[in-house]
């Protein structure tokens, strides 16, 4: 097996389509996955994953339960701690890192329209 | 617990010293990690963990049994899996993100005057 690095900025240009998180690479059972954001998402927490989230390009408001929102510039990140209610909301497109056990469901709890299964691998 | 956020450029200003990684976050057992780094490391593996690193700043080589190099340039990743032998290399200082599993030792299986334990949280 030959190994190959990835370039974050090459593989957002791979597609356009928003709350969609791509595969980019995979280690010790977690996924490291690309989305990009715009608009609200819902409310909803994971039962058993903690979920990390590094801002690469825009501005994400992190709304979550019992404390003030969080605002994540560029190279910033925040972990949320499963079982924590939250919702991302960007005004304008964000693209995002996110780290978390393989198998996440996007919208945790809450299975509905904005869930996406079978992630695709870019 | 109130949630926090973790800027990485103040993070990466809170300390001078190469090659001793900083823990700035956990999540699902595994800690990610900040490290700059200057110069050759030694030639190492890790028996039960992947390793993914990710360049914030600088420039890093990663040398690779079996394989060429691999360059790798600010907003690129690369995750050595397992059981592979690596050794990480910067001619200038690099300022590197690091994920991996809590309790993974930087020399992995070569242990000595490089070896970290017991790594600063910032």
């Amino acid at each position: 097996m030959t190994l190959q690095k990835v370039n974050l900025q090459e593989k957002f240009n791979l597609f356009q389509e928003q709350w969609r998180p791509k595969i980019v690479g995979e280690l010790n059972g977690q996924h490291v996955k690309l989305a990009k954001l715009q608009g609200p998402f819902v409310w909803h927490h994971h039962e058993n994953e903690d979920e990390l989230f590094l801002v690469v390009k825009g501005r994400l408001c992190m709304e979550l339960q019992g404390q003030e929102p969080i605002w994540l510039e560029p190279g910033e990140f925040l972990v949320v701690p499963r079982g924590v209610e939250h919702r991302p909301v960007a005004d304008e497109e964000v693209h995002l890192l996110l780290f978390e056990p393989a198998g996440t469901l996007n919208t945790g709890n809450v299975q509905g329209e904005r869930t996406v299964e079978n992630l695709e691998r870019i």
